[in-house]
């Protein structure tokens, strides 16, 4: 079945169309099974399968390290925000915090009822229109661990590079990235992602952890919370997410087939910078990101005259191009390019984007 | 497509064939919107207003009081029993725990961070094949809340009546029933369902929770888990299962169409009687639990000789009896008997246990 439009949601977003086609074929019969695979218990093998079959692909596709565990959490990265205090909170005085936007300013929040926290760095004098460079971070070393959202999916400000933190835990939330390009896991502490973007279904996320920062949560963890629990319980210390998990695998199956995330990466940046170029030459389209921040994931702009928004969005909407409305804070146009959006899509949105400016520009 | 197997898992477990096939037919363009549900951003109107039917249909069908919260949540009711002790802490001086099992004994210990927790009833005696009945439930008007399970999945221990629990706020997980009958809601202060039984897939659950009992949680609590702030954002202050909450309004719709609860504790009753007669009529087959007790949604039964069990498993196996293993945690045989088990299903299933008992017996 062809596509027949284009879907540039924030998350939940697009999934591939392979990924689609092969759940809709086996919907009512899971590899032979006769079930839905929704419908497989979690602790029989066929499940056990697939999703031991997830893991081992998602630690080939980003070069796990053996060290590290891979965990199939639920909750969203919010809930993952307050859990990862709980489990990191015993290895030092407080936590240090980057400020690049929404995400990042929530989640500091969400850790301070489990340690003291601070602002370790913050992008307010740019408006949050630019990363604060890693060179700038200021912490010591009492701090349990640092955090930063490597790409801020409403205010469309990534970090190009794994920020320098040697001798600190880095910890990333990377919902709106991960997976995008190949990793260096080995840099970071811990890792979390939401699965609505990059992944697979909502319900899911992603939390990705040096396994020796495990085994010491605060008493008030939640043990389904509780990393080290779920470590060896291989993320089945209750019911799992099964469909979204069972979905996460056919996604990962499907980069592999693409060529891994080297070959994404080369796809993802041709897809930006189209888009940028595109916004950049026009005169019409502005995005105010400084130029070492844009998010090769989240395009946001605005257009020179904001009262056509509504005529843009509703025009796109009815072209086939939908769900480009900025975030309900900040409004404005936003184009998220994940994975799973293919090239002509970007072809199709830069077309009508020239054709939208001829007739109003 | 005509079902070829019986599913009798205990969760994830089966979904209704006319919610199956609905679900497939629209997978790659839910409602016309030519996106997967799983695609739906979850702030645009059509999810919105899937949520919401589901979430009216629900009020309709358990006839909600208005004064009640619906959420639709995340994490397991294993992460529901942490969280609605962080929620209703602040009601008392301590949690009166009835203990009929694994799932009850559990819901103890994950409270007991939060809240001093204590036994006010015990089935140890009958070694929990038997439930403690409410008026041997021992606690003051101290407690917080009472909290008992409905229904013991693995023991296949049920409360037949809601437990008269006069000026105490009683509290339950149903995660194994919620729906197979109707209820009166208004007994309760709060009520809390894993979906992945009689509601949809894994990766929500169900909590309703009278509204002057919530907006107390205790510090420590995570804004995700705040019952009071979900409420106020429609469960909706972070991305929700999306797809889950999909399933499970197509579920309840077709709750609906089958005449509502009343309906299908008809079906439910028969269904139960004829499994329960097939095993007590055998002499071959045992079910060790109280009558008052026995569960009608989960029946465990044991056979003479327990040599014959793996042999009774794997013929079922390849006669579409599938999933029919009792927990790993005390094997033999269950049979998972939800609303989306037809009454064919039993009859299949009587009919190879009778056939099993000539040829073995």
């Amino acid at each position: 079945m062809a596509r027949t439009i284009y879907n540039f949601a924030a998350g939940p977003a697009v999934l591939p169309d392979a990924v689609l086609e092969q759940a809709r074929e086996e919907f009512r019969d899971c590899r032979g099974s006769g079930m839905s695979a929704m419908e497989l218990p979690h602790r029989r093998p066929l499940f056990k399968k697939i999703a031991a079959e997830a893991e081992a692909d998602l630690r080939d596709l980003l070069a796990v390290p053996d060290d590290y565990a891979v965990l199939f959490m639920q909750g969203g990265a919010r809930l993952q925000a307050s859990a990862l205090a709980m489990n990191l909170a015993a290895h030092g005085r407080y936590a240090a915090y980057i400020n690049t936007g929404h995400w990042s300013g929530g989640a500091r929040g969400l850790a301070d009822p489990y340690i003291n926290v601070e602002t370790a760095g913050d992008a307010a004098a740019s408006h949050y229109r630019d990363i604060v460079p890693p060179a700038e971070w200021r912490f010591d070393e009492h701090t349990a661990y640092v955090h930063y959202v490597a790409n801020e999916t409403i205010g469309g400000v990534q970090y190009h590079e794994t920020p320098e933190c040697e001798g600190a835990v880095l910890v990333t939330d990377m919902t709106s990235e991960l997976l995008w390009r190949p990793l260096d896991v080995s840099r970071f502490g811990l890792i979390y992602a939401g699965a609505q973007k990059n992944i697979g279904p909502a319900g899911m996320t992603i939390v990705i952890a040096r396994r020796n920062l495990l085994g010491k949560p605060l008493p008030i963890t939640p043990p389904v919370l509780d990393y080290r629990q779920q470590d060896e319980a291989g993320s089945l210390l209750n019911t799992p997410p099964t469909w979204s998990w069972y979905i996460a695998g056919l996604v990962f199956k499907w980069l592999k087939a693409q060529g891994g995330l080297a070959a994404m990466e080369k796809v993802n940046r041709r897809k930006a910078a189209r888009l940028y170029d595109a916004i950049d030459a026009s005169g019409f389209y502005t995005n105010n990101v400084a130029p070492r921040a844009r998010s090769l994931m989240n395009v946001p702009f605005l257009l020179a005259d904001s009262a056509l928004e509504p005529v843009f969005l509703e025009e796109a909407e009815a072209a086939g191009l939908a769900n480009l409305h900025g975030h309900q804070s900040v409004g404005g146009v936003r184009a998220s390019i994940y994975n799973a959006m293919p090239e002509a899509g970007i072809a199709s949105l830069v077309e009508f984007m020239g054709d939208f400016e001829r007739r109003y520009g």
